[in-house]
């Protein structure tokens, strides 16, 4: 039997050259070694936007399109959509009762996050308690690795922890431990340098980006600042375009060469920024297209997700069972 | 249409007297005027016996024989068993998103049972955010009217936000509110007086006691401490004895005439306590052997439960579905 893999996304927008870099392209690797289950995780995206759901509602299709468009097969992979497994939330409520709510606050991970988004002390009860949340997704597949960003060690940690906790309470090995599967692929900064793409600022390329919206984006990609003239040394660090032709570019050797050559003095950001935007517009192209014709019939999308939901029913709900039963509230 | 009532039980132990006076014998009448639903409360049994729910999953069958042994009868109302009622905690889940971990901190109720139980900081998220659990289980069934004691009402007014905020989001109205029913019963105190009857303290006395329990229990209760001699005029304030006949004889008019022969003096304690027990005798032997023989067939029991819980899980779903639909995320 393969190894579980649960992995997933918050529908909140379309996916972005970010996710891809970072995590879709590693699973449609992993889909050939493991027995994936990719979460559309809508009820984690209204934790904190559960003022306006239609942000999050809009998106769910539009993420399985990403996912398809980028050659994640659903015959091997199991595509779900959170909200309709009844059995997260039930194990969520279970595990409620084994964490302390000054335990979550010590969540470095959620701590970053209520101060990113100036939650303070109106921090939402749904917000706060999402570790749990995602304990139980992690336990409802019985996921053995969960590829997580280094942030987020803190949630593999709180997992664990609870899986302990209820072993411990039934007196049997019930749950499992997970481990985390560290992507070694660095996060890939936004255009304009920063830490991270994002859609809501702008700094993001997405999946379904046109031709000229690639052009566009590129054209406004942070290079050297100091870089004034061709004949100068430009500086590879921090430059935006050589991040993302390590990242995308298929030829490492040319890649390098280009390197060489503008650190040297000669090579204009024009043209690099040229041989970036090429290499963006194929890879993009048939994903863009392929995208396009998926989101064109959404009644195929819905059919995906219901049979990808549909299997992750029956494994979670397995889980579920084993947690009532070890309870002994598993009287039907 | 009759009107919804909810109300319900946590499984943490068989139900006493103070049941009976406070809910039991009003639930036998209000089955008869309105649809009404029992919850078997494990789950939020469970926020507080998260380490030991043996003492909640060894008690629903208990709690199930003391309804139907008191008269409630399922043909009338829906006895069902929480955990088995998958939308609830999906229904918690959504709310969640809509209350602040400050607003829970500031409910008066919650506040008093984390400082009864010795919680402190330790206080488990599950029993923290309970008051959200407990709207789900009101509006999953629509109810309108829900049975509290006067120590509940910030309960109500929890669930009444968080409708009001939900059919904001919304832009429609979803849920319903509803209003508290306050019993008009005093709440019955233990046998040495104090404000609780307690069954973990001893200080209760339970629908299955035997009747050498029961003799036990009304020697034992608590009287006039000054009242020493027979002739000496004796209080009626405070004494447990005049509370549970005040309670519990049927006689209205005789326990008068023996108040005011205590009052005067020449009743001794020994006789008044006769008094209660024949009476306690009375009405609790046929509950007792009605609960004997229910429990002597445990299959029934969960059969009961099961066809209550089946139609609970109908009406709440439903619900679950509006909410869902609402939300933009009922894809299938």
């Amino acid at each position: 039997m393969k190894e579980q893999i649960l992995t997933g996304d918050r529908p909140t927008g379309p996916l972005h050259l970010g996710h891809f870099a970072g995590s879709l392209q590693q699973r449609v690797m992993l889909q050939h070694s493991h027995q994936q289950t990719i979460l559309v995780a809508d009820l984690q995206a209204l934790t904190d936007n559960g003022h306006h759901p239609a942000k999050v509602a809009d998106n769910i299709l539009n993420v399985v399109a990403d996912y398809l468009a980028v050659g994640i097969d659903p015959d091997k992979t199991t595509i779900c959509l959170q909200s309709s497994l009844p059995a997260l939330p039930e194990l969520a409520m279970y595990y409620a009762n084994l964490v302390s709510i000054a335990r979550l606050e010590r969540n470095p991970t959620v701590k970053n996050e209520i101060h990113a988004r100036g939650f303070g002390r109106a921090i939402p009860a749904g917000f706060l308690t999402y570790p749990i949340s995602q304990a139980a997704d992690i336990t409802a597949f019985r996921a053995g690795l969960v590829p997580v960003g280094d942030d987020q060690l803190p949630m593999i940690e709180q997992t664990n922890e609870i899986v302990r906790r209820f072993n411990h309470i039934a007196g049997q090995c019930i749950l499992e431990e997970c481990r985390p599967l560290i992507s070694k692929v660095p996060r890939l900064p936004g255009l304009d340098g920063k830490a991270k793409m994002s859609k809501s600022q702008g700094t993001a390329i997405t999946l379904g980006a046109s031709a000229k919206e690639i052009r566009a984006a590129v054209k406004a990609m942070y290079t050297d600042p100091n870089h004034l003239r061709v004949e100068d040394p430009g500086q590879i660090e921090g430059n935006v375009v050589f991040t993302y032709l390590d990242a995308f570019h298929p030829d490492i050797a040319y890649v390098k060469s280009l390197k060489q050559a503008y650190r040297q003095g000669g090579l204009g950001d024009g043209k690099t920024k040229q041989i970036l935007e090429d290499c963006l517009q194929t890879l993009l192209e048939p994903i863009r297209q392929e995208r396009e014709r998926l989101l064109s019939d959404k009644s195929m999308l819905v059919d995906v997700l219901r049979k990808g939901t549909e299997k992750a029913n029956i494994a979670s709900h397995n889980v579920l069972h084993d947690v009532k039963r070890a309870l002994g509230i598993a009287l039907f």
